[in-house]
């Protein structure tokens, strides 16, 4: 992953191709220029984006701040915002793709609605001024312990105590249920 | 992303080579070969993680249920395991990673770790079953509408109204925690 990746790359990753996706990759990209850096290898990059939909995949795969690795924050309010922000730097950047520019006629044309966000001046589509946030914490590795009903391990903030035994969530879930029955 | 991708390749996506990463890779092959399927297009494979941990980022990148297609749904267990479904044959396998047949002394050795579980037979860290599971609902894209505040569009399940007015959620905080101030 030398370099930027191109838009098709990061449709691969996603599996298709769509507006969303497009205006994500804008929006990634824009956000990784604001702030002068690359994909974060560890943690040194964090996404908090605002909402779950396809533009995300072009901020993990582009920026490198993926559900797995622990720096891509999800705040759920359906809008199309990402911030990102550089802990080495401490600057931050909040990008908003609102799509103004966007040729309403355009809009019912899928393929060229793409090309179009692909290409258009970026002024267009997003918007991006530098903001303070506070750097959420790293991600930690907790150890586990197995749960008392299943035996499966658990890590030790998930474990919940239901009369005496440690158990995990389904687990503790189900012995409410059945207590419930029983009741 | 013709044929399956090496683990190099989900490294490269991740960031970085770990322990958690590789055995996410086996647990998400694993999961892929039970069920005979490739890599999701759009969401005919669901994948369900009870953590969040590197491995994700494997099933991300291997089977295409991504935190942004709306095929990776997350329920916060602290468990290693992952329920694979395909909406396709209606077949879902559940693989736990169990790593129990790992030698003790490699545990410390990281990169021989690494090594080791990318080259174990499966069963010496991994269990897998077939289960029955619901099918989540399937992605929905939904109408949008200003925030009366800021300006900024937001999904219409995401607005709240607060003194009449509709608002994006981080607009409602802040007029609420401007009316406690006030009050």
């Amino acid at each position: 992953m030398a370099g930027r990746p191109t838009f098709e790359e990061v449709a691969r990753f996603h599996g298709h191709v769509c507006p969303g996706l497009a205006l994500g990759y804008r929006m990634a990209v824009a956000a990784l220029d604001a702030l002068g850096v690359e994909r974060a290898e560890d943690e040194e990059l964090v996404a908090i984006v605002e909402n779950d939909a396809c533009g995300v995949d072009a901020v993990q795969y582009l920026a490198g701040c993926t559900f797995g690795k622990g720096n891509l924050v999800f705040r759920d309010h359906g809008k199309h915002v990402y911030t990102l922000l550089s802990r080495r730097s401490g600057r931050a950047v909040r990008v908003v793709g609102h799509l103004q520019g966007a040729p309403p006629e355009l809009r019912e044309e899928r393929a060229a609605y793409i090309q179009w966000i692909l290409q258009a001046p970026l002024e267009a589509l997003v918007s991006l001024r530098e903001v303070q946030v506070e750097h959420p914490p790293l991600a930690r590795i907790r150890s586990s312990a197995p749960c008392a009903r299943c035996g499966e391990r658990v890590m030790e903030t998930r474990l919940r105590s239901v009369n005496g035994r440690l158990l995990c969530i389904p687990c503790a879930e189900e012995e409410q249920r059945a207590g419930d029955v029983h009741a």
